[in-house]
């Protein structure tokens, strides 16, 4: 089931089976001038199906939105065997439940994905990209909230803390400064004046918010090779120990640097070592973790300081997934973010379309 | 329940009470220097729990996307009295089933939305408007996909054809082309110098296609005056005759011209006037009947012309409803554009949360 069945620039849509990988529908669309804009991390070796089942997020969804924003229908075989189709080719389409939204994100325990029609963007004629290190988290985070409120939104607004930023220089290479606080990973795309001129009040915005270091990539090799470190970071951060756990807590974003802050304190408290990473621009965090999983005892103070990581963000008006889901790992946290009723009812939902618990069983609901 | 409970451009969300009248949330925001994109005709009067059953749309939202797009979290009331809540303040949320997804849209018939977390955007800079019209209505809807094709995607781009224009004119006072069998009202915005490229490169796309008269308005007031011509069509419409019929089908933006044409000879068959409208750069289509309700012999003839119409849309691949809904009216049609086990798979939906059928009966599902 991996083949691009359509390809309708003109009328702004994709039609793909779930095996299509995410980069090979752009692959498709961008010698048409289009893309599709959700790009999780994984976008070269995840499917369609998978991006769908989880509503895939990505870095440029600040200003995009996220897989369930392109999902315009889908066919599904539901546990009794019924194949049912919903949504359409249409743009616009209020016909009968928004299906599709309820799908997306379902992790598999609703119906087996085997179509799926997706909306496409004309492709922007211009980007560019910034890195901006700064000596003070909360002015990081302040120059995220002050570019939005100036009436910009960037395609994407990366988020590094000191260790982070240290981790890809060990990698990288870029000549940063390792005693920054906070970096950022700006990057605009639009018109080619509008970009010009976006980007002139961006660099006003981050000195405002005291920026320490601001190089902004001159060509596209150097904007790939900005892009490659922030990228690199989640590999560093794996070799560091047998395994690595990303997670993927989301906040208002005027609460990225309390939030990190609180993460700092749990994992250190508990001897733990952490790089924070944040799509900033919509508070979508993931705090990496290296840690030995056969060690018992260390993996037991993981467990513990996730837990109180969860915590924080629920109390913090965050939630437990921006992006990766609920799965097994953090059903148990539900309660955190949701109450009694509101979890029966999902049960419900899941009761009235699979009776047999069949699709996924265990997962979160 | 019309208060206003929280606006926060920082974290870019607004929380209401379903009452709050759509235009009063623009009101709020605007001076903040931001904007709730959704912006049904009705935004002077339709509040937005009523917006949110709909899934409500409007012109700017080709752009923009509609209100499902908007809807962060809301507070349900069931037909049980348990009171639910789902999504959170949290701009990426993907924690659960995408619960705002299944209510909005859903026409009251899952549950009494209490309270909503909306998404807001920062408000652009800058807007600009053009009316342009063509002595050709393949013309005029190719211009709206080669615009869409060069990689403008316009906040909004609505087709008038000759009969509407006419209407609009009669109001009016243009002085616009009667002879024209089609008229488009582009409007653009974001950075004014991205604006000012973009109207460039539309103006060219215009004239490619045959554009007859280009009409920019140069100040707010001209604007204005465009804006309202185009939303006087349903008044003058309206006063044609003791009731009106204003329909919804939508079809791919390819399929507009084909579909205009249809209206056309699928009415003119029946004896009956039309104007068509559409929100053209989604292919979603108004086309509006003035006839007597009272009159048993024209109803019938406006009943089996619009039941001839909804098949027509279903045959080139459209859909009922584009901003409307399903309703009592279109429940019938349903089987045009799903199957059978696609509406079972709603019923079920419907029964699991509602056993009794106590909410908004009879509609739809």
């Amino acid at each position: 089931m991996d083949k691009i069945i359509e390809v309708n620039p003109r009328d702004r849509y994709i039609i793909v089976q779930p095996g299509v990988v995410n980069a090979d529908i752009q692959k498709a669309l961008l010698p048409l001038g289009f893309f599709y804009p959700p790009d999780p991390g994984s976008m070269n070796s995840s499917t369609i199906g998978g991006n769908i089942a989880q509503n895939a997020g990505g870095p440029r969804c600040l200003k995009y939105g996220v897989t369930v924003d392109y999902v315009l229908g889908l066919e599904v075989v539901l546990a009794s065997g019924e194949i049912i189709r919903f949504g359409s080719r249409n743009i616009k389409d209020v016909t009968g439940y928004k299906l599709s939204a309820l799908f997306c994100g379902s992790e598999g325990t609703l119906g087996i994905i085997t179509e799926a029609i997706l909306k496409v963007l004309p492709k922007p004629e211009a980007v560019k990209t910034l890195m901006v290190t700064f000596n003070d988290l909360d002015n990081t985070a302040r120059a995220v909230t002050d570019i939005i409120g100036s009436g910009i939104l960037p395609a994407a607004m990366e988020l590094m803390d000191q260790l982070t930023l240290n981790a890809i220089e060990d990698g990288a290479n870029l000549g940063l400064d390792r005693n920054a606080q906070g970096t950022l990973l700006i990057e605009i795309d639009g018109v080619k004046e509008a970009c010009d001129k976006e980007m002139e009040k961006i660099i006003e915005k981050v000195r405002e918010n005291g920026a320490v270091n601001i190089q902004e990539a001159a060509s596209e090799t150097e904007r790939e090779k900005l892009w490659a470190a922030r990228r690199s970071a989640y590999g560093v951060f794996a070799k560091l120990a047998p395994d690595i756990i990303s997670e993927d807590v989301t906040v208002p974003v005027s609460k990225v640097p309390e939030m990190t802050r609180r993460i700092i304190e749990i994992t250190t408290r508990y001897g733990l070592r952490v790089g924070v990473l944040a799509h900033a621009g919509d508070g979508n965090m993931h705090p990496m973790v290296p840690a030995d999983k056969s060690d018992k005892e260390e993996w037991g103070r993981v467990e513990k300081a996730f837990a109180e990581i969860f915590k924080a963000a629920a109390d913090l008006d965050g939630t437990l997934s921006g992006e990766h889901g609920i799965g097994l790992a953090k059903a148990a946290y539900l309660p955190l973010v949701m109450n009694r009723s509101t979890l029966d009812f999902m049960k419900k939902v899941k009761q009235a379309i699979d009776p047999d618990g069949i699709l996924n069983p265990g997962k979160f609901v």
